[in-house]
């Protein structure tokens, strides 16, 4: 990790008051019956979607008008800017829409293409993990649980986590049904929520793929300062133009073996 | 439903005493890496199943000593007693052990087999859903949400939920199949939660196989009192020496389509 994060405090807050404000938005819109609308490719959509990521963009956007922005729903604005924050108002909408409290609100910094800050929001849970490049996680919640991952000693002990078989798709299946028996135990659903659960030791390896940026952006600070490793299923860094697949880590020492079950 | 259940203020009483010191005992295990052994069906068990159920037993003993009690980890007392308690401490060990606060505590009474009291206790989260067969059931929580299932019209408009792929063993993997492609999503995940969801109606569909009485027992009355009905996948009532099948539906209307794509 790298040094301080510059003006950390002035962006702390503000990513601190676009994640409140989500917050704010999208829980009057859980457990009512709204209704959803499919997108291109489609994942769905609903107004609270829209209504937080407008109301993110507003609060960022006025706070630090000469960074870019890019969300799932609005596209990108400054795309020149060396600051770009990458947010997805509600992570995991189909949780959202059948009344899980596993979905969130994604809101991460990059700099220069690099995740620099990274903010897990549980609107309902009230769950909040925080991630600063050069600095440990802070997991702030009523709920149990103590920010850091567990350094699971060797695969066949290992939690593995995924949200749906469905993202697995094509050739992806295969390599992954590899690594699924590697693995002690596989667990299902989570969105954004199982990456936090590996940020306090809770789970050791998610592998998924078809994951965008604002999936993925916000999760590196989190769980890279609790102690794991996010790359692609090659183990490079991700990429703002990758190729979708997301290797989380809790114990960065297993990357070797897990990399070679992912492999084509 | 029937008429009132005799002394049902007692009865119910007892059921929370229970619950609420299954909550107890459970909460200082989570997320703080209990060891799971594996049980001879390679289903994981921990201190804290065990511990609340010893409680739980302790409770309903105590209270109604007549009373057959039928645990998932120390099998069955007073068999021959027309009122059968039916408990499961942490229905949901998976989720218990990766941090995810959807297991739950489930506590049934039967009379003669037939299930005419469920709670579904989240200890984490402090949602409760409470059912009895002749009234309404009640969600008591500070999380959103009103018990009541949905009148979902038809079944492409239906959210199917499953816990996992793993459970759809053998044969019934086809025939979920066949429910899975005429539903409009299906979600991952939840255990009994999702089946408290489908009581507030934001599940629609819940197919599942190989669950066991202290699994089902206490989510019928929930489901049967919000409006929706649980059945076998061919339409009958669940029995304790039923095939372990289940579907909880939001709108019964929806069972004579449901029930020919889950056919044999």
């Amino acid at each position: 990790m790298s040094g301080s994060l510059p003006q950390r405090d002035r962006l702390l807050d503000a990513a601190l008051a676009a994640a409140d404000v989500a917050g704010c938005i999208v829980r009057p819109f859980f457990r009512v019956g709204v209704a959803a609308d499919d997108k291109a490719d489609q994942s769905p959509v609903t107004i609270a979607d829209r209504s937080a990521e407008r109301a993110i963009r507003a609060v960022l956007g006025e706070r630090l008008p000469e960074h870019g922005i890019m969300g799932e729903e609005f596209g990108l604005e400054r795309a020149g800017a060396s600051y770009r924050w990458v947010i997805d108002p509600v992570d995991g909408t189909r949780a959202f829409l059948t009344g899980r409290p596993t979905f969130g609100t994604l809101i991460a910094l990059l700099h220069d293409g690099v995740p620099v800050l990274g903010v897990i929001d549980q609107p309902i849970t009230g769950e909040r993990w925080i991630g600063i490049r050069g600095e440990r996680t802070r997991y702030v919640s009523s709920f149990p649980g103590r920010a850091g991952t567990r350094a699971c000693p060797a695969l066949d002990r290992a939690e593995l986590s995924c949200t749906s078989p469905e993202i697995l798709e094509g050739a992806y299946r295969a390599r992954w049904d590899r690594l699924s028996r590697a693995v002690k135990r596989t667990s299902w659903g989570g969105d954004c929520y199982a990456y936090g659960l590996l940020a306090l030791g809770q789970v050791d390896v998610i592998a998924e793929c078809t994951m965008k940026p604002w999936d993925w952006a916000a999760l590196v600070p989190v769980i890279e300062g609790a102690g794991g490793s996010v790359t692609d299923w090659a183990g490079r860094p991700l990429r703002l133009d990758g190729d979708g697949t997301v290797l989380a880590l809790g114990n960065p020492a297993l990357l070797s073996p897990v990399r070679d079950l992912l492999a084509d």
